[in-house]
This record gives structure tokens, sequence and C-alpha cells, in this order.
């Protein structure tokens, strides 16, 4: 095979799976490899060091090869600078950009490595020339005309983030896919213990929350750790937020105690009639404000002044006052979120989930809870090495976790 | 159309949903009819009548008709004894033998009407002559040459109970079909207040369990349960028994701790050598009284005279002693606990749930608890009117069941 | 009971169910009834009458269940004319407005009947006045300040439409709920006769598609449908429309044979790279006639001049240009083919589904196909009488009902 | 550490994964490891060697460690011939046997490798002595007093197939993992062509079959292929038989058309009439013979001598005659059928799909089909490096393998 180039692997290769993926890459796209130099860690505190030869029948394959083994962190030998070419139009990039993983990444800019800040995937790199050259991610569509993108393979370094190499530590559980078989009440004490972990190091929990957490009867846990501060921001729609006011509006005005389960209909007019009232009050803060709100999720994140993003989405009623009904919009407030997190929980929505999921560095922790396995499955298949799934009852779920955070801080 | 009958219904005919569906069996089935006399119960809590003219185009058309509404019990009018056919053969019965449902039957015969004893779908009905006639179900494979069968549908009565008519008592709740999205904890407290009147009422509770309760960390609080008497029989297959003492036997022995979460592999050797240790004492009985078993569900039965049926299947290692490897065998045990069950849970099987409940009529009180609507729906669409599904973790239901009832003792 | 209303029923109020769904709402919310009046259909051809006398304990319990009949068909006795009340202001309804059903409904306005214009479920209802007065639905955030809104429940017809008598018609198959264990190509062929019939009689056939319909390797059959005339209206979103694009664009460029499933990465860059490429050449349109796509269902589309709708959502990469981003807008631009369609495929698409389902009358025929039965379940169940749901995998769906409907032609 | 062991891995240690798992589990499990040697293939067609030492706190641990690297494929540096006991009793194994995996094995008796007959997992090991030494499997069960059993792990090598290494041949396809967003027809051809492989060198194709598959459609298909000689034994349960020979039955003598789905009920009368038949006619082959059988699966078994094993269960109506209802004797018979299986089809059947899968060893190619992906899942990672699992609809797959087989006959 004429073509070739040399890639480096670093680290754990053997237990991290990198090396064997490396060569499964190279044999599932057709190309061959020789193993030019290999030294393991002959203890398991040692990591190793490799370097293949990849060869392939045309640049075009390698290439693909190159790129594939990249995104797992295989690195090319004797790097170069990274190729700069300048974006032509506003959203437009030039042919063949590099187009991000969510691992941490550094881009080669005169001979120097940069971090590139705000790693998430699907982005292009911008290099910011200067004495104090930046390099960061955009989305497509916030590309503008001149600013230098990375195009190509060359001078790009990734480090995806080993996989945990013992059952130590708060995310040493639970490897190895999903399963709604495993010890469900243990499973939610690591899972609160990693929460207060987080909180320790003044770290921020972000929740990203479905409907279902409503209607399965965990608002008032839920509320209850907005308001004894375990959640930092919320993340949600437009549904969530009708459901969890019509509980404070109708569930008690009406005299039906949803404690009792005797709601004797759907009343999908209180639904409908909840995001009148709030469009009404002047949206949710002036509702609570006004005291019409009193109780709930919501109500909670206004009093204890943690901030929401309400995204909309096209099969929302209403939707209500502050909902972000634009897409490109809510991302960016979404993204803002995902930055800022140090552990989020996504439970019970699957659109919300993955519209974070995507903002995220592969290096957060995540916690996915769903009863159904393939949703789970979907979002902890999405690249982060710290995913953990639980496929369980969002309606146990939420008072189990909170009773373990709060005896735990008794 | 030139061949009809009368058929009449009694009851709470239309809120019930008798009156739509004899309505659409007839139409659907290609025959038609007419309302002879309707007398309806002009309060809620008056019953109605109603006469309906059956018409078809020939007799057999009729016969399925008058056959299918008699399932649902619209009864002919003008009764007459029911035909009595010798079983030809052991296991043959006569052609047009009239299999049951799970509904309360009588059976006239000498123009009483006999109630049919040990009711449950897809028998035969049997009546013994004699001074004091009964009337009782045979399997298939239980009939014997000489039996006296009830052929064809004449002289019999179907008495399907009246679903629940308002929100009241344990099991008002929760009408209409399953879902995940529920208030669980509620419906949680709600089934342990079923199971307290149960008791109360000196009534029995059959568990029906399946593996992933063990997997899902649940075992301690149902071997709790047990020990403290709100299970009085235990429905399982070989594979729940096995886990369950393996965790006994493995769990302590080799110095894991199951509730660290940190057994470092499945340890399918455990599953087989937990078999071979249980064959080597002679058996579960035995291996609790040795003390080799210490804790557990299989211990807490031993240990407090709670009758089991362990079932085999073809899937099963070993099996146990005592797992009844015959399939008619294992049904015989399953039944007679079936029939002394006053009420029942299914817990995270299909196998043995579908068993159970193909022998229960359709009066006795069951919960359907899975992770997996799909075999909630299998198990609560089986025709019983008292049955209530629940999709949850299954690792969190128990734990959460065992809190409110022994809460509620204290 | 001190208050009291009376209500009436007409049609086939039996074997529809709508007498037996009235006697429960009543009973579940805590009335009580007496039958005035009932004049049952003598024969299957007939419809009946009923006069329920509803009482209540106090005002506002009356008015829930009256409210909750209404929306089952049962109309008050002694119509009057409709209330109206001036909204106050833009997005802001009179209190106590009515939300619609889904079902053809009825104002009374000046002692005629008008006929509301475009149902759909969750609006208010708006009446012009005028010479030649009409009603018609708004969405609460199109209401404008000094509409005419329909408030209370008084002059207000609701007509579900009946389900289905027989089995007679394209849509008679298949009542009564979702099943994987049905016949798969037989009612495949009954759904090619529907669309048939809906293409012989002019209609409009509207196509919902989530992207494992590209995946599942459907794509070319539904291009073929799409081309043939089958399909005349298409909703979908970004997901959906990027990968037929790249299907085109990467499936045969980098010379891999996608029916040989040898791609052999993902290859998400591929993704966001066909993104790129449609933003750089202007759009799907200017795609297609610079002849940079050359096949697929959005190449078709745009050759045969079949429009389509793309809606954004926060889970989206790009988005594509002509994406519509903004929820309101992309529900408007849905709510319109809704408006249009007389025949919709729902194809494993939950979130487009259910926002086209929110617009659309119950009596618009519907077919839901995925694989998944919680989603089929979902989409059934929003309450239209003509929809049809169908577990199966959209990747042989698709071709052998494009061979039912090719075949049929010849 | 001061216990220690070495250790040898040879073959394609890296891309298969062995080396990585052997790495993790000596991790996992609290041991530690130094690299010895590490001779690495440097090329793709090349083997590697490996020697590690393996190091433990305690003789317990180093021997648990060593189990589960055996398990994977690490085999004990400097073997000694395996360890036998003598089983003490019937059904009893001496303490510590060893206990099979699914993968080829050998045994080290009187310095020569002798490979063990009719690997399945679970099992023991019995060495026959004699001038012609042989090893093979026992289950518990079978276990004989005086049995000569091996134990411990010395002297036994154990050799997982590697997995596939490139994407060449039947089952290159379809590596990693189960979805439902595959191209379904281009899958479906390839297990087409797998079978037509396993045809063309003589093979033999065990078709597993559940009830779903006759409800869903697919009999007709089936009984063709059957017919066709495309399968060679059939493994099902008690349902799937009545469930065909009822459509045989009913299905026409009543007139109804199941082709055009206006069974008007689901008729579980006829399910248990059909078993009543069968059992009048004296079995299966009886009804066949005598003509009242005259189409469907079982109708073709019996007039093409196609084996089939009727495998009961507790949830069985009956059974029909011929149905094992023991499950020790249905194992028996199953794992006769694995045994001589080279190619196995599991079509919509959990239960009937284990029982399988428990005997066949990890070299036999096995496909799993479910509507389910729990299933589909469950069934693929029984641990066969062969097993392609396919989420789809059986009533749709039967009908388009059986084409692609029938086309390219032509």
């Amino acid at each position: 095979m004429p073509y070739s180039r040399t890639v480096e692997l670093d680290g754990h290769i053997i237990d991290s799976g990198k090396m064997e993926t490396s060569f499964r890459v190279i044999m599932d796209m057709g190309g061959s490899f020789e193993v030019e130099e290999f030294n393991i860690g002959r203890k398991k505190t040692e990591t190793s060091h490799a370097r293949l030869l990849v060869e392939a029948e045309d640049e075009e394959t390698l290439q693909s090869i190159i790129h594939e083994l990249h995104q797992n962190g295989a690195n090319p030998a004797n790097p170069i600078d990274a190729t700069l070419e300048s974006a032509p139009e506003d959203q437009v990039v030039p042919t063949g950009f590099y187009s991000t993983t969510n691992h941490p990444t550094e881009i080669r800019y005169d001979g120097e490595w940069l971090s590139v800040e705000d790693i998430e995937m699907d982005c292009a790199v911008v290099v910011d020339d200067g004495d104090d050259p930046r390099a960061y991610t955009k989305v497509l569509n916030a590309v503008e005309e001149g600013d230098m993108i990375v195009t190509g393979n060359a001078g790009i370094r990734v480090n995806p983030p080993d996989r945990p190499r013992d059952s130590e530590g708060a995310f040493g559980f639970m490897q190895g896919g999903v399963s709604s078989e495993r010890p469900s009440e243990s499973t939610i004490r690591k899972i609160a213990g990693a929460i207060e972990e987080t909180k320790r190091e003044d770290g921020n929990v972000l929740a990203v929350c479905g409907p279902a957490l409503i209607h399965s009867g965990a608002r008032e846990d839920l509320a209850a750790l907005v308001r004894e501060g375990y959640i930092d921001m919320l993340s949600i729609g437009n549904g969530f937020a009708v459901h969890d006011l019509e509980r404070d509006l109708y569930g008690t005005s009406l005299g039906m105690d949803t404690e009792e389960l005797d709601h004797p209909r759907k009343g999908h007019k209180h639904h409908i009639y909840t995001i009148s009232e709030i469009i009404r009050a002047g949206g949710i803060e002036a509702a609570v404000e006004d005291g019409l709100v009193e109780s709930g999720v919501m109500y909670e994140c206004v009093k204890n002044d943690i901030p929401y993003v309400i995204a909309g989405s096209i099969r929302d009623d209403g939707p209500l006052p502050g909902t972000i009904t634009d897409a490109i919009e809510a991302q960016d407030a979404i993204r803002e979120q995902a930055h800022q997190a140090d552990f989020v929980m996504m439970l019970s929505t699957l659109l919300h989930s993955v519209a974070v999921g995507n903002c995220l560095p592969s290096t957060t922790r995540t916690v996915c809870v769903d009863i159904n396995p393939a949703t789970v499955t979907q979002l902890v298949d999405r690249g982060s090495a710290q995913a953990v799934g639980m496929v369980t009852d969002i309606g146990t779920f939420v008072p189990i976790l909170a009773e373990h955070l709060f005896d735990e801080r008794e």
C-alpha cells in the first residue's frame, strides 16, 4: 500500500480500548498497519506508548482512516501546525474543515499547542490570531466571514479521557452499559454521593427534566432539591413547566387531591388554562411574585434564583411566556448551561437531553435516568466517558435520591 | 336473517360496557339484532335489563355469536338444562365442549343452577351426578373417560364482574390501562393499602417473582415481607431461587459487598456453584436447616413455613432440588396456589405470571409490576376485571412497598 | 344533589361507547344521573337518543361534569346561544374560555349553529360577527385584543365521529389497539388500499417522517412514492433531510456502497459536512437545481414540486437552510399542511407526529408506524377515531407498501 | 503482592479485545500485573503473544482472577495436567469443579491436550480414561457417581473465537450491537446469503420460532422455507404449534379469511378446540396423515420429514401430544438439535431461544430476530462471537427472507 502515515498513541492505551479501536478502525476501513514501536506499561499504573505506520491504497482512504483514528485519540506523529483557512461567507466554512469531537482537543499554532476552548462535538475550530492566540469552537451557523477555521487533520491533538481504571470514586461504578437489572437503591445512593461530591467542590449541578417527572409524582421532591441547593440550573421544555404550574393552580383550587389519585379526568383543559393564566399574569416570575403560584419546581427556581432555560418545541401548547421558541437561540442558552455544568442529570426527557448532550464535553459527569432502556442507551452512547445510565422509574428515583441527600446532610 | 335467538343482559350493563360489547360482537360477526326490551337503571345505583333478539344468516354464525356474547355475560333467555356428553377417552373431550372463561359461571342441571367450582379459563366443565350434584373445571389433560362434560352453549350463565363503578376502595384507582406516567409513590401506597386490607380479612397474598427482583436489589425487602407475614405463598422459577441463594452463599463468603456494587464480575460460576452446593446439601430446606444458607427470600420461606412452588423451565441451569420440572405437574401446583390466593402480586416475570394468571378467576385482585410496559399490558389484558398494572422499577418498588407496610403497622 | 342540568346524546350511542363514557364521567367526577328518556335504535342501522339529568353537589362540580360530557358528545339540552367575550389583550383570553377538542364542533350564534372552521384541539373559538358570521379556531398565541371568544359550555355542540361500525372500508380493520402481533403484510396491503382510495378521491397524503426511515434503508422506496405521486406533502425535521442528502453526497462519492452494509464508520463527519455543503450551495432547492444532489426524498420533492416543511428542533445540527427554527412559525406551517391533509402517515417520528397530530381534526385518517409500541400507542391515543397504529420495522414497511402500490397500478 | 501466577495470551489479542479484557479483569478484581513479554503482530495478519505475571494479595483472589482470565482465553503458562476428582454421588460434583464456557476448550490429560466434546456453557467436564481418552461436557443433573470431573483451573485451555477481523463473509456485517436503525432489507439479504452458504456446505439450519411468527402473518412463508429445504430442524413450543394448526383447522373451516383481517374475534375457543382436535386425532403426525391438517409449518415438517422439538412450558394450554413436558427431557432434545446445527435463526421467542442458546458453542452462527430490542440484546449478549441481532418485524422479515432465498435460486 503506497500511502502511509505514522500515528502515535499514549496513555492506558490497552485497557482504555484505544489500541483495540485503532486496529479495528484501520482494518474496517480497508487499510493496514505495522507496529513500529510498542512500549507497554509494565504495571497497571504505568502508561504505554505505541507508534503505528498506517497504510492505505489511496490518499483519500488514508485521510479517512487518519481522521477516524484521530477521533479516538491516535495523533499523527511529527506534528506540524494546523492548517487555517478563512471562512468565505457567514455560515459557510472552508471545504474540509475540521469537525470536532467532544474530547479535549489541542490545536498546534505557531509551534505551540492551544487548548480548544468550549469543546463540544460537530463544531468548527476558530483560531484567533494576536499576541495571545486562542482556539475555540463555533457551531456552523455562528461562523462569520473571515473567521480563521482549522481544516484537515494536521496539527490537531484529541485526548479522549481514559475510562475509569478501577472501581474507586463515584463514577467507577456501573461501567459497561445500561440495564434495568442493577441494584437500584445502591445505584441511587452512589449518584447521591456524586452529587454531594460535586457540591463540596462548588460544582454546578444541571438538571434536565421532562414532563414525565411531574406525572410520575416526583414534583415535590425535585422542588425540595432545588430549594435545598442541590440543583443549580434547570433545563426544561414548555411541557414540564406547564405541568408543574398546573399542579399548583388546579391540583388544589378545584379541591382535588392528586395524592389520592382520584383526579377524575386528565383535565386537558387545565393544561391550556394554566398557560392562559400564566400569560395573563405576565409570566412565571410575575405569577410567583404575585402569589398566584405558591409551590413547585418553577416556584422554587424563582424564589431561590435558580436560572432555568425553557426551550420551545413544535409540540408545545402555548407556549408560556419566557419559552425560547427559536431553536438556535434555545441552543445558545442550553450551550451556556452545559458549559457551566459539572454534573448533569438527564431525567426522563430525550429531546432536551440530546440538546444538552450535544454541547457537553466528554469530561462532564452525566447521569441519564429513564424507564425506557432505548432512551438511556441512546444518551449514554453519545460519547461521554463519564456517562452513567440507569433504567428506572423517575417517580421513585427522585424521592429516593432526595431521601439519600437529605439523610446524608443531617 | 332466518336464524335467531334471544339473549338477556342484566346489571350495570351500560357503564360496565357489556351492552356496547354485545352490540359490537353481533355486528363484527356478521349478525344483526333488535332490542326487544330495555329497562335502564334510572340512577347510578340501579341495574338495567335488556333483551336482544340476535339474528344471523346461518345456524353456525348464530352459534358463534351466541357463544361470544356468552363470554361477555349475555346469557340466553329461557334457559334449558346444559347438555352433557361423556368423554370418549382419557384427555379427549366431546366435540363442541364448552370452553370456560375465567368469570364466575353457573351450569343449569336438573332445573337448578350449579355454580362451577374452581373456575379458570380454557377448561372443560365436568358435572358430577348424584344426590349433591357439582360442576367443576378440568383442564384438557385431566379429563378422564366417562366424565360428563358440558357441550354447547345452553344452560350456562356467565357473570363477568362489573368493573368498579367509582373511585372508592383499594382498587378503584388506576382504571384504564397501563402507564409509566402515574404518580409512582402514591400508587405504591395504594397497593400497600390493598395488601393490608387483604391481611385484615385473613386473605392470602401470593407473590409471583422473577430473577430481576434479586438483580435489582429488592431481595432483602422481599425477604422482610415474607418474614413479617405479608406474603403467604411464593410462586417462582429455578432462576429466582438460585439468584437468591447465590447472594447468601457468595455475596458474603468471598468478601464482596453487593451493596457497594463492586462485585467485579458477573461471576456466572457462582450461579452454577450455588446449584451444586444446594444439591450437595440435599435441597433448600436442608441447606437452611444445616445453616449453610442464612438469609434471603428462600431462607425466610423455610423458616416461616411459607409454601413455595419452584416451576421448572427449559432455560434453567441445574435445576435445584425441589424444582418441579414437569410442566403439567408444575401447573397443578401453581393452580392450587392460584385458587387459594386472594391477592396476587406479579413481580417482574412474564412466564410465571402468565402461568398463574391462567389459573385465576377474574375476581381475584391482581397487581402486575414490571419495567417493561408490554409485559404489564399483556398481563393486565388477560381478562381480569381486578388487575392493576404498574410500570416501574422493581428495585425501587419493593423497598417503597415494604416501607409503607412497615410504617403503617407501627 | 341540588344542582342539575339536562344533556342529550344522539347517534349510535351505545356501540360507539358514548353512553358508557357519559355514565362513567358522571360517576367518576362525583355526580349522579337519571335517565329521563332513552329510545334505543332497535336495529343496528337505527340511531338511539337519550336524555340524562345530571346532578352534582355544587355548581363547580356540575360545570366540570358538563364540560367533560361535552367533550364526549353529550350536548346540553335546550341550547342557548354561546357566550362571547372580548379578548382583553393580545394572547390573553377571557377567563373560562372554551378550549376545543379535535371533534367537529358547532357554535350557536344568533339562534343558528355555526360550524367551527379548522377545528383542532386546545384552541379558543373566535366568532366573527357580520352579515355572514363565522366561527373558527385560534391558538392562544394568535389571539388578538378584541377577538370575540367563546366562553363557558353553553351553545356548543361537539360531534365525535362514530367509531366504524363494521369491518367494511379501508379503516374498518385494526380497531382496538396497537400490537406487533397482527398480520403485517395484510395490514400493509390495507394501508396501501386506503392510500389508493385517497388518491382516487383527489385527496392529499401527508407523510411525516423521522430519520430512522433513512437509517433503516427505506429512503429509495419513499423517494419513489414521492416521484410516483403517492405523497403530496412532507413534514420533516432537519435530521431527516440531512440524512437523506448525506446518502446522496457521501454514500456514493467516497465509493462506499451503503447497500453492502460495509460503510466502515458512522461517519458523523459526513453529517456535518452535508449541512455545510448545502449551506454553501444556497439551500436544498439550489443544491438540486445545480446538480449537486441527484437522488433521494428531498430531490424528488424539489423535482416534483412536492411541498415540504422542515421544522427545527433544539437537537439539530446546522440547521439546513430552509429549516423553520422558530417553533411557533413551524407550527403554523405544520398546521397548514395538517388542515389540507386527507390521509396522514406518521413514519418513525414521535416529535413531528405529535406536532402534526395536534393540528388534525379527529376525522382525518391517520396511520402511525413505529417499531416502538409506546410511540404508536401515544400517537393513536390522541383522540382520533380514525387513527390506526402499526408496530413494525419502517425499513421493511415502506418497501412493502411501495410494492403493493406499484403492483396495484400496473 | 505475594501471590502470583503467569498467564499467556496468543492470537489477535489486541484487536479481538482479549488484551484489554485481561487487563481490566485483573484491575477490577483487585490484582495487579506485569507484562513480562509482549510480541506484537506487526501486520494485521500476524498474531501477537503476551505473557503476564498476575499478582494478588491472597491465593483466593488470585484463583478468582486466574479463573476469570481463563474464561477470556488467557491460559496459564507451564501447563500441568488437569486435576480430576471423582463425583461422590449422582448429580453431585466435586467441590471446585470447573464450570465450562461455551468456547472451544481443551483439557490436558497425561501430557496431551484433549479437545472437550460437545462444549456448552455451565457444564462439568468429564474425562473418560482408557486407551483412547476423551473429555466431554455433562450438565449437573447428568453427572453420575464416579465420573472423573475436572476441578480447578490447571490444565485447561479456553480458545474464544476471534471476532471477525474484517467485513468479508456473511457475518462480517453488523458487528457491534443491536439496532433498529440499520438498513433492514440489506441486512435480510445478507442473512439469506448466510443461509445459502450454510446449505451449500451441507450445513444444518435450525429455526427456533415463537407464536408471534404466526400472529404476524409469516406462517405461509415459513412453511415454504421448510418445504423448500431451507430449514432442517425446528425448535418450538406448544403455543407455536397450536397457532399454526389453528390457522389450518379454523382459518378455513369457518369461512374466515385471515388474509382479510376480518376474523371477528380472537376466538380463544379455537385455540383450545385445536388442541382437543389434535388429541382426538392422536397427535400431529396422525392429524396430517389422516388429512385433518392440510397446510402450515407443522404440516410441512411432517410431510418433509423435518424433525421438530416441542418443548413444554408452564404457560401452555393442553398441551398437544408430542410436547415434551419435562424440562430436563426437553433440554436434552434441544441440546441434540443445538449440537447438530450450523446456523441458528431465533425468531420471536425469548424462552426457547435462551434454551437453545444455552447449548450452543460460541462458534455456531446465530441470528436473533425480534421486534423488542431488549430481547435481541439479551440473546446476542450471551457470549457467541457469531451472533447477529436484528430488531425488526417478524411478519415482514420472514416474507422478505423467503423472497430473497427463492429469487436467488431461480
